[in-house]
């Protein structure tokens, strides 16, 4: 009971933690791109001398501009963290997957990937800071809760009792969905986000845990905005501002049955869209590798600032060929306010110098100069229609598609979701104009009363957003319920589960895997995605695992002698072996259980620690050579249950506490790397000599054996055998015979898509030859 | 894929029928209940002769139209279909656990279920018609998708690869999450509700299907609604009525950070207050069983409507104490909209004969004539918060609780989802009410722009209602969604969430199980609640499973005489048996698979009609004498994979095809039951003579075993196990020793809390003595 509630303080203080690290991101963010919007802003105004030489000084700016903030970010990735690099998503993925990747989640990565980030939000570029948001959450909750970093050598346990791999897990898993959270302003978005991305069996009580930490992240980044806007007006604590990010309208809209069609249509699109999105991203990656990567560190982190600098020159030449026009005034709410916009850009329009005169705006100003989420919530607008047209929506789509494209896989910290938005929002938008210059004619709107107010470009553009980041990221359930919690759109929820349907169904028959899923197949990631095999899984009902397994597994007896678990250490990179045991009655061994590296790593050391000291006592009693006996067996006081379970973690590290020359590492496994993350320990190095007399003790391995690893026989079904490795999130499973003797093992690698169909064609020959 | 696309369609199909089931429901409640409210009217509208007397006459009424419905509605539960009882969600839950109950999904239940919540709903009572909603929709699910029924005895499958067991769990699963989708009008929901519920490896697909269903049923039931808007007002297709249930608001009302302080107060408030309902319903339970349910049928048929009679009166009576009061008009939006209440009851005041002048209400009847939904839209209001005084809301709070509590497991077909929202709304706005008073001052309101607003009776009223149904049903995150969903209010969010979570972790504490946990624990249904031993989990850890297995396990061999299968049919009513086969190398019989009660006995009779035919064929041929030799091992052409999977199962059942005379059972298995729910076949009805002679042949068993059961070994703790359970949903896990042999059984019944308790102590006298 006692420690239930220490995890739900942790859950509470990885939340406060994230909701403030989220606040300080957004605020730097917005505070950089602010003085970057200025200076261009500055530049533009020397108009009144000439037009021409103002565009082109604020284009050299910011292109300066631009270019010394992506360098600072792309050098920090390169020469600092490259983990810090893109999103971090995929990694996190992977890891809730159950795969593990080094450095994801150190200290180091935390800084460089805020750092980086910041930079490269504020600097222009077409990526937005949601992704490292979460990635950032995931590192505050493995880093919060374990209260100890390898990197900097530091360890301040908060709460000793968490610090083992199970929590750990939970806590960088709710550390993802705080930052979900607080990346959207969406705290069922974030939970549901970890839920359908965790593979293995979800707890009511950890997903209710989980709630609580995504709500105290809300909370805080609402506290902090709250504190910011009181500054300014007062009311300390009202949630104002806060909340829902892209609510454009308290006017609610009446759905309507017809709505689904234009909602399939835009899925469709968007489904195609981002199809070709990720293809571009692909190609760019694959010249990346060939002709940036090979030229060194330095060509890599240039091509950020090259690109970067290309791309909003651009941005700030293209409004050029744009007239200047007069900021609509409608009043189409029916409430008497008067909702017009209100980052309209002027770019080098006049400003009307007197009072009730309307502004001017610029078009393509208004969405290529403003962030990413501005120009969001200016195409999400349902009070103007017309005050984009197709022209510049078009330019400006086909200019920021292939950017961020390009963009997604440069040695930045940089997230794709804004992007994601703004081309979902265009393409939405842009079909809905089409819809209603078709019902309306041009310069026509539907007014809120009408039966027909749902055809609305802004509507469409709510629809196209969701529909894009289906298409992309393949979300599904966490995906509707962002983007409702998002835009607080409870009516218009079927036409947005339809767009997003059908832009994924769309995206699934084009392209196998999502951007994500394609980043870890690159990197040869072992990600189950329990969605890639699906088309095959009957099929693999029939075929037997001892197609797939590996024999010949290094096995490891319950009494086994020091030297020869040193040996095997050294002579392998596997993360774990099977134990097996001489039964009584005589016969083969057979399998007992398993057995990590880790934990023989520990074991190995705490027996040299207690042979040392025993040594070195009966030498001080005289008695000297040490211990020869052959077979001596030497029992341990500790056994993997009480290794395991956590409330005698204090126990076992008081057992396990060793000689202060070897640095403890983490004493319960399971979570030491996919496999061979670890290098053998070398003993060798220090005075091998003094230990030779032990090599021949032997040591009692069975306290220390995970006697609840599932084993299966070599009968079980793949399909079956595919099951228990994503519901139970397995790394490994030994593979045993009739008798119970070891006869295979498979890891995560065995069951990629390449090996099980290769399993499958064999066993197809089989049949039919 | 082509069965994919089946499962698409056949998603569809449910969620159609699912939301024109529930717009019948709907509608014919709600004819029913006006047709009853019209009579009382028309009953007290007859005060022009004398107050008194149409008071008496309107109660009268009541009582006899209650009873005649009530009546109706109970004896077709009592006398046709007991199982469609109560609300239904427990048995729900329990199917989603991995636990199966017989004919609660069957074509009877569903038409009693159907008939008699519209008469309980109708008839004035304090149920609701969500839970049996949710049932409905989940026999929809196993009807349409298996297209047959076993009651009445025909079948008319529309898929036949989708006829099996598995495919029928999740068709079951989306017809649960439909229910839920119609019941509440959110999509998301009810995906989430099941998700919650069911206790196995969720894959993702399968969500994206159930999903999909739950969209078409919230489709279908806004189209049907839409229609029925049509007839008046035209615009066919306008989702306008419907959508968002309890939307009482477009003014969206900024949330504040000290709304979290009430938030805490009234989920204690409700917390406790839940628990308190729980034990009266218990107390009521107790009392039923102890009195009512001896005296048999009648008494049980008759106690709901002597309990319904009584409440009905006091309802129409009560109201006689409120004086008039003159209907709110105010215009507190500052929107020009004058939003006053529709459903506000005169009762026996006067209403305004002429234009202008202030129509008078009783505030009491108004609550209490109403029906549920009514009362829970007046009570969510934020325009008007002296609409209800606290004499009015304490009063009917104190009747309603009390008369929801003991309905609660009456004969009668009913929910308890709208008497719970009632509930809190009133605990809520009460509080509200309290903390409005306290700073405004009597009568006092702060205006919508204020940054006070929030301090809102009927802002609180939605807080408690989430927040009593945290604390009856332990529901956590698709309980905030269906409140989000349901009200339109995402900025309230955090609220909401922590006044669920106090009133959760309140109620957890004070009573150990939900109120549907101990509906099913008092049945003695295996349901592994995932929470309640989680307390005890960490100890559990330490215990190994064969303090809780059931040793002397029924094992069958590989190679079994017929005569032997059916004296074990005959003899057991275990619904499965681990297979065993002699290793070559001698020793004890190894396990090998596992083969379920229903297989076995399909494997008999195909063995029998063969063999038959076999023997007739010889006959016929004069050779007589038939089969005679005991060591003939005969084989079957059919697999288990092939029984199995799905693809092949057309050619399953024509090599299974049977003898006229016996009726096919379901061929493939899983599904038959949690134990014993076949009974063994009797093969001696029909000319056992003929079969003599096969009595001693051999069936070789291997190809229907099957190989892909886990199987653990003795020493696996019980933690890891119950883990095992509830994520592979196994129903029974066999246990091997160390060479494989089979040592013990572990079935869903030795999860049970008091049998792991018991354990836990045996543990623990053996350590410490």
């Amino acid at each position: 009971m006692k420690s239930n509630w220490v995890r739900w303080y942790m859950m509470a203080i990885i939340g406060f933690s994230i909701g403030l690290l989220g606040y300080l991101l957004y605020t730097f963010i917005d505070t950089l791109a602010h003085m970057r919007y200025t200076a261009i802003r500055s530049a533009l105004d020397l108009r009144a001398r000439s037009s021409a030489g103002a565009i082109v000084l604020s284009v050299l700016l910011t292109v300066i501009i631009t270019s010394c903030l992506v360098l600072a970010s792309s050098s920090a990735v390169v020469y600092v963290a490259p983990e810090a690099a893109a999103s971090g998503v995929p990694e996190v993925m992977a890891y809730l997957n159950g795969c593990l990747m080094r450095r994801v989640f150190n200290i180091r990565t935390l800084f460089v990937k805020f750092t980086s980030c910041v930079l490269a939000v504020a600097s222009g570029l077409p990526v937005g800071p949601e992704g490292p948001m979460i990635h950032l959450g995931a590192i505050l909750g493995a880093g919060i809760s374990q209260g100890e970093s390898t990197t900097i050598g530091c360890a301040f346990p908060i709460f000793p009792s968490l610090r083992n791999s199970k929590d750990k897990r939970d806590f960088i898993t709710a550390g993802v969905a705080a930052g979900v959270a607080v990346a959207f302003g969406t705290p069922i978005g974030g939970l549901l986000f970890a839920f359908e991305e965790i593979a293995s069996f979800w707890q009511r009580s950890l997903g209710w845990q989980i709630f609580f930490s995504c709500m105290c992240a809300t909370f805080a980044l609402n506290m902090f905005q709250s504190a910011e806007y009181a500054v300014d007006n007062g009311h300390f604590g009202l949630f104002a501002k806060s909340g829902v990010i892209f609510q454009v309208s308290e006017t609610g809209i009446a759905n309507h049955a017809l709505a689904l069609l234009p909602a399939v249509l835009i899925g469709l699109e968007c489904g195609l869209a981002s199809v070709w999105f990720c293809r571009i991203s692909q190609w760019m990656a694959g010249i990346r590798k060939r002709y940036v990567s090979p030229r060194g560190k330095l060509a890599v982190m240039l091509e950020p600032v090259v690109l970067g600098a290309a791309f909003v020159a651009l941005m700030v030449f293209l409004p050029v060929m744009w007239e200047c026009k007069p900021v609509p005034h409608l009043d189409v709410s029916g409430k008497g306010r008067n909702e017009t916009f209100t980052n309209l850009e002027l770019y080098i329009c006049d400003p009307s110098g007197d009072e009730g005169a309307a502004d001017t705006y610029n078009e393509m100003a208004s969405l290529a100069l403003n962030t990413g989420e501005d120009t969001v919530k200016q195409l999400l607008n349902r009070n103007a229609n017309q005050v984009f047209g197709y022209f510049s929506m078009v330019v400006f789509l086909g200019v920021y598609f292939v950017g961020a494209a390009c963009a997604n896989g440069m040695a930045i910290s940089s997230g794709l979701f804004v992007p994601m938005l703004v081309i979902g929002s265009l393409i939405g938008r842009i079909t809905g104009l089409v819809i209603l210059d078709v019902f309306m004619g041009r310069e026509g709107q539907f007014a809120p009363d009408s039966p027909w107010a749902w055809v609305n470009p802004g509507v469409f553009a709510l629809i196209g957003a969701g529909a894009f980041m289906g298409g992309v990221t393949r979300l599904t359930i966490a995906l509707v319920v962002i983007i409702m919690e998002m835009s607080s759109e409870v009516h218009f929820v079927l036409p947005i589960m339809t767009a997003i349907m059908t832009a994924k169904w769309l995206a699934d028959n084009l392209e196998h895997h999502s951007i994500y899923e394609k980043a870890l197949v690159n990197r040869k990631i072992p990600f189950l995605s329990g969605e890639g095999m699906a088309h095959s899984m009957k099929l693999l009902e029939t075929v037997t695992v001892s197609r797939v397994m590996r024999p010949n597994v290094q096995v490891v007896r319950v009494q086994e002698r020091i030297s020869g678990l040193r040996q095997l250490l050294k002579r392998t990179s596997h993360n774990g072996f099977p134990v097996v045991s001489q039964p009584e009655a005589g016969g083969p061994a057979v399998y007992v259980g398993f057995i990590t590296r880790d934990h023989l790593q520990v074991v190995l050391r705490s027996a040299f620690y207690k042979l040392s000291s025993f040594d070195s006592s009966l030498k001080a009693m005289g008695e000297g050579g040490g211990l020869q006996a052959p077979k001596l067996v030497l029992d341990l006081e500790i056994t993997f249950e009480e290794l395991s379970a956590r409330y005698v973690s204090e126990r076992a590290r008081s057992l396990l506490k060793m000689h202060d020359e070897i640095a403890m590492s983490e004493p319960v496994g399971g979570g030491g790397g996919y496999e061979g993350s670890y290098e053998g320990v070398s003993f060798e190095g220090r005075g091998s000599g003094d230990h030779q007399n032990f090599e021949n003790v032997m040591i009692n391995l069975r306290p220390f054996v995970n006697t609840s690893a599932v084993a299966i026989q070599s009968s079980f079904s793949v399909a079956r055998m595919y099951v228990l490795f994503r519901s139970l999130g397995l790394r490994h499973l030994t593979i045993v015979g009739e008798g119970n003797h070891v006869v295979g093992i498979v890891t995560r690698k065995d069951l990629m898509e390449d090996r099980l169909e290769e399993a499958l064609r064999a066993h197809r020959q089989d049949i039919f030859v």
